[in-house]
This record gives C-alpha cells, structure tokens and sequence, in this order.
C-alpha cells in the first residue's frame, strides 16, 4: 500500500508567521518521507480540498520552503469559510472524505483559529462515522490571541511587537508637535472582542506619564464623560495624550462605535474606522488638534518587525502537529505552555481539539487597571516576553525579499465537481 | 571675547530621521569646541528662541547625543510656526536678534523645509540690517520631499521605504484572503501637494501584476469612472487590487476627496480619512469587499524600518551645516547630490538660501506612467537608491530603545518676555 498523504490548510485572517508554521508543518514532513507521503496543501484552505484543488508542496524547493518562515501572510491562500455543523451540510464534510480518499489523505493540519479547530474535529468525527480514520490536528494561528487553553497564539506576538513599537513612535512624533499643533494622536487597532492587541500597545508606556496614556478596550464600555475628562486632563498634565482603540469598541449598549455593518462569512461584524470617531468627538468637545492612523491589515502582516520569540512558536507549533500525527495522536492540537516568566521559558503542550473549538479567551479582568484605561503589571509580566527579539526577514533592493511559492497544482483525480 | 554660540532648532513636521541631522550637528560641533562656543537648541523650534527657552545641549552625554541618531521626532521639540515676512512683523526678527545677542549666539541652524529656509534666509538679513551679523545655515528635512535643488530630503527616504514595505506586506495579506474575503485593500499615505510617497509605494510592485496595482498621485486629478473600471478589471485578472492613495488626492474640479477643514499654522489643510472615501466607492459601485488603513504618523515616526541611506544624508546634512557655518559660509543649505546610480553615489553640495526658500518640487511627469495610475522606469531608478540599507535602532524588552534628553533650560538673561 502507498504511504498515506497529508493535507495542509490555511484557514481565516492570516498573519505575519502562519507561513513559519507552514514551514514547520512541511520541513518536519520532509523529514519523515518514510512515515508520511506527499504532503498537499489546500489552495485558498479549505476551499482547495472540497474543490479538489491541491498544491503539491514537494514541488517547491528547499530554500522556498525556508524562506516561508520569513514571508508573512498564506502562501497557499487561506480562506473565510466556516463549514456548517454536520446535520445542516453533511454533503461538505462527505466531499471532503471523498477528495482525501481518492488522494489517499490520511492526515489533515488544519492551521487557523477556533472555528478552524471547530472543523478540524468535525473532519475526524466524519471520518471515523464514514469508515474512513483521518488523523486531524489543529495549528493554532490568530492575531486576537482568543484561543483557550495556549498560553498564546502564534500571530498574536508580532502583532503585538508591531503595534507597542508603532505607537511608541507616533507618541514620540506628537511629543514633538504638541506644543503648537497635534495634541491627539489616535491609533486604531485589531482585536474584534478580545482587547489583547489593545492591551499590547500598553507596553510602549514603561513609565508613569509616558504614551500611550489611554486605551480603550472592547471589554470595557466606551463612557464619552469619563474618557474626554481623561484626555484633558492628560492634556494639561503632560502636553498630549496618546490613545489605542479597540476596532470592537462598544458603547455602554453594547453598540460598536464603529460597525460598517459588513459582516463576514463567520458572521462577525466588519469593523473599521472608530478612531476618526474618537479624534472627532476631542475636537468637537476639546478643541484638540488631532491625528489619526487606522493600521488595519498593516499590524498583522508587518513581517519585518516580526517577534523572533512568535516565530519560534509559529514554527515549532507546524513541527509538532507533524510530530503529533505520526505518533498516532488524533483530534488534538499543540499549544505553548510557559513554563517561567523571568527568564522566560516555554513548551509544546497538547490538547484535545473538542476543548478548543468554539472557546473565546478574553482579556482578563485583572489585566486591566481599575479605572478601564491601562493595563497592569501582571498583563506586563504576561505579555512581555511575547514581543521579545526581532526575527528581521532578508532584503534586497530597499525591501523584504517575500517568497511566492509555484504552488503547482496535483492532477485531479475525481469527475465530480463541488460548488462552494 | 567669548567664542560665539550657535543655536539649533527642528521645524514643521518631524521626521524619523530629523534627530539623525541633529546628531550631526551636535556631534561635528563638539568636534570644534575650538571655534564655536555652546550649542543652544531652542525647545520647541523657533519658539524657543522667541521665548529665550534655550536648551543647553552640552549638558547631554556622548552616548545619549549618539542615540540620536538611531530615535525618530523631535528631540527638542518641533514647531509649527511660520515666522510672518518682514514688514508684517519686524518685531518678531528683532526679537529673534535680541535673544541671539544675550546668550552671544552668532550661528544659527534651522532644520526644516521650505518655511523654516525661507524664515532661515530672514534671520539672516535682518541680522545684517539689525548690526547683529549671524551666520544662517539651513538643513534640509521634510518627508514630502518638496524641496528644490537637492536630490532628496532628508525623511523622505524612511517614509519611502515605511510605505512600499507596508505596503507589500499588505498585498500579500490581501492575496491570501481574496478568493473568499477581502479583494480591494487601500493605504492611504501622506504628501500634501507632491506625489513622492505615494509614488514610493509603487517601488513595492516589481514585476508586472504584482501590487500596488493603483497609484492615485495628488498631481493627477481623480477621475471615479476610469478608477473603477480599473479596480474592476484588476480583480478580474488578479483576484484583488491594492491602490495606494495620496491624502492630497483631489477631484477635476481640484476639491480634495477628504479634507477635514482644519488647517495648520502654515494655511495648509489638515487632510486625512481619504482611504474610506476610495474604500466605500469600490464597496458601492463594484460590491468587493474592502480593507483599508491610513497610516498618517506611524509612517513618518518609523524609524524601526528607517532607509540607512536616508540616516547617512540626514547626518551628513546636518555635519555639513557645522562644517560650512565654520568656514563662514552665510545664507547658505547643504544638499544631496547624486553622482551615479548604479553603484548609487551621492556628495554633499551646497547652495543658497535664497534659491531654496518657499519653492514646491512637485513630482515631474514623466515618473507617472502615462494613464496615471503607476510609476516609470525612470521614477524608480530616481526612487529605488532612497529606500537601499536597514539601520534598525537597538531594542529593550522588544521595544526600539529611543532615547529622551534631559534637556536643560539655560538660564534667561533677558528682563523681557515675548508672547507668542
């Protein structure tokens, strides 16, 4: 019998290091050429196994497979597509038995974020009801850092390296102009309902009065009073006032500041755009010249001011699930546990995928300081070590020199055609 | 006689790179203690000078005048103000040589654009008509690239290579996500008048259908049918576009697209909030789903990803103005010179204030491609040699380790105050 092949996807928002996963998952394979087959990967994620659209990665060479560990975003494509429960759309989750059947699949990695792991379960339950055992294990991936169970998630540490660092600057920036121009400088960042990357940016201020001065995160009701008395206050007190904003503010009603009214294929809200609203509201009730910058898909792709502490997470996370695979483990995930703070010191743990999936780990309450705006020392000591060392990717003419992978399609070997 | 002063002071916007000029200027002065006495900075630019709030840079160390060099804005603090022209308001020129004259400061350097040339050229004039001789050396700075007669300006180099990185990691992120999200992703970036930054953004896009597919210059006006039709035949044939769109970018009947209504102290309009603008027309007429980001000042604050060409100029610059002053050279800027491109060679030059002085360098022709919506050949040989070389600053518990100065008062010697 030929050896059993594996199947490799991106799945959600992707971020500066799921391709160092990606090399994890692929170099580890490479090295167990006699346990494990071709490894394929999912063109445009999941998407690439319903339609039978797979990549084969043996076709890439050495160095390309390396250079994924410094080229952000999904060099297979990822995609937003949450398959239904199993009783709502059963045809999908047969379609995808069919396809890893006829390509002799017996490993699924499924790199991505709780509704991902959510579905890497269903394929392994789907599996065994149709006759058909599929080893599924989930790499964990999300910039909001919301997975449970993981001391944190691969993504979230260079996201969080990359705002701490660009707000850190922006204050210097309006340090400098305060005194005849901007007062205000607003940064918007990601992080729907958890206030992780918010509470990142809280890194930047080291000492009392240093910038940013407020955050404002999802967890806690926007109260317009309270906040304009904080800013004019800081104001006076220091000469500017720097403030994070959540993209998932809401309003004591539990309002977004900001909802596009978009939603996604998840059916989460596509936000964007609170912190003109913010800066608005200080010039209107203040008078405060301000400024604003919106970071959007720039924080969570900025490669070049990656963690080196995420992207050893991120690569390990790829190696171990291979790791975990072919000693049989099924319907599990690596995750990191921290093993000590100072020095810091972590570990590849494993968890069973039924307690991950469909799970939001929030911020904590005792993250935040009393008052709503800052964060404490604990979410200091917590976070610290996340955006620990930088892991510069090569250039070449004044910029990142980024693999585009060949991505060269396997021959099809199904007639039936499935629409997604 | 005491050995005569000098006085330093940053101006208008700050730049990641302004410090690096200041490093320059301390440091070659330091080097001619023999010649020059004290070196003053005024503490928010020029108003440090009206108000007589001089900071004595020789209370700074070495390691920390060093650190300069390697941390983004305005160590002393900018201004945003616009000395009026002579006759408008003689008494602020007059009060300028009263302050020079107490602390016996006979050099002056202005770190600036074209305002601050212009108000450099005046302090020069009215010195002579006043009795009170001072020797008047600009050093050129603005991240718009604006000024007339160098090959570039200090600043602009940085922010160059801020927005074409940013901007294909951007691009990669949004062809990850295309096929079922995310198919038009917009940066908004700065340059009032001049096209320069948005142009650098197209450095990013090498080979043809690679992103920036879209550049929308401040010089071209907009025109909504044609841009459409082209977004629209990009997602066709790439699966997604990126545009990158100046903050200036006005329509036929020269409107801006997003002008807030504010301006500064300059007259110019405080503009910020066009990338929406773009981002919601797509959404409207084409139905794409859309991403957007303004980086404002993450992108002119960023020296964590600063052109090591653009650090070498900005401190050659401000070298030069000590060097020049020394050998009396009066009225006078250095200025880049490029010698070759490839190997890229450039000299410091020099040349009047008087030629420099509220002149506008707009982006010429012929480095837009001819439908307007990209750079030439020719541009990105102009362009390519600014962005060349890392110069990443130290790091701290994962942050860039900026240094703040103390930043001593000298003690006042004038009776008078000036209100300003």
């Amino acid at each position: 019998m030929a050896k059993a092949n594996a199947f490799y996807a991106q799945s959600g928002g992707v971020t500066a290091v799921i391709n160092a996963s990606a090399c994890g998952v692929i170099e580890t394979a490479r090295k167990h050429t006699d346990q494990m087959g071709k490894l394929y990967a999912g063109r445009h994620g999941i998407l690439g196994a319903l339609t039978e659209d797979l990549i084969d990665t043996s076709r890439e060479s050495t160095a390309d497979i390396r250079a994924l560990r410094h080229t952000p975003s999904g060099a297979f494509g990822s995609a937003r597509y949450k398959l239904k429960g199993l009783d709502e759309n059963r045809a999908e989750y047969e379609r995808l038995i069919e396809v890893f059947k006829a390509h002799n699949i017996r490993y699924f990695f499924y790199n991505g974020g709780g509704d991902s792991q959510d579905t890497a379960l269903k394929v392994s339950q789907i599996g065994v009801q149709l006759g058909y055992p599929i080893i599924c294990v989930g790499v964990p991936k999300t910039v909001d850092n919301d997975l449970p169970l993981t001391d944190c998630c691969p993504g979230f540490g260079s996201v969080a390296k990359y705002v701490a660092t660009s707000i850190r600057e922006a204050s210097f920036d309006v340090a400098s102009m305060a005194r005849t121009s901007t007062k205000v400088f607003v940064l918007e960042v990601m992080g729907r309902h958890a206030g992780w990357i918010t509470a990142a940016c809280g890194l930047a201020a080291e000492k009392p009065g240093q910038a940013p001065h407020i955050l404002l995160f999802p967890e806690i009701p926007f109260k317009q009073d309270k906040f304009l008395a904080r800013v004019e206050a800081t104001v006076k007190k220091e000469g500017y006032c720097v403030v994070g904003v959540s993209e998932g503010l809401q309003n004591e009603k539990g309002e977004f500041l900001a909802d596009s009214g978009l939603r996604d294929a998840f059916g989460h809200a596509q936000l964007g755009g609170v912190a003109p609203v913010i800066a608005q509201l200080v010039r209107h009730h203040l008078g405060y010249k301000y400024h604003w910058a919106v970071a959007d898909y720039l924080q969570r792709a900025a490669r070049h001011i990656a963690s080196k502490t995420d992207v050893a997470q991120a690569y390990a996370m790829g190696k171990a699930a291979v790791q975990f695979a072919l000693k049989g483990h099924n319907a599990v995930m690596p995750i990191v546990v921290r093993v000590s703070n100072q020095p810091y010191k972590w570990k590849v743990g494993m968890v069973n995928l039924c307690d991950v999936a469909n799970r939001e780990k929030k911020l904590p309450r005792d993250f935040i300081t009393e008052d709503g705006y800052g964060i404490t020392a604990k979410c200091r000591r917590y976070l610290s070590p996340l955006i620990a060392g930088e892991d510069y990717p090569p250039f070449k003419r004044g910029l990142p020199d980024y693999v585009v992978l060949k991505n060269v399609a396997v021959t099809k070997k199904l007639k039936t055609r499935f629409n997604v």
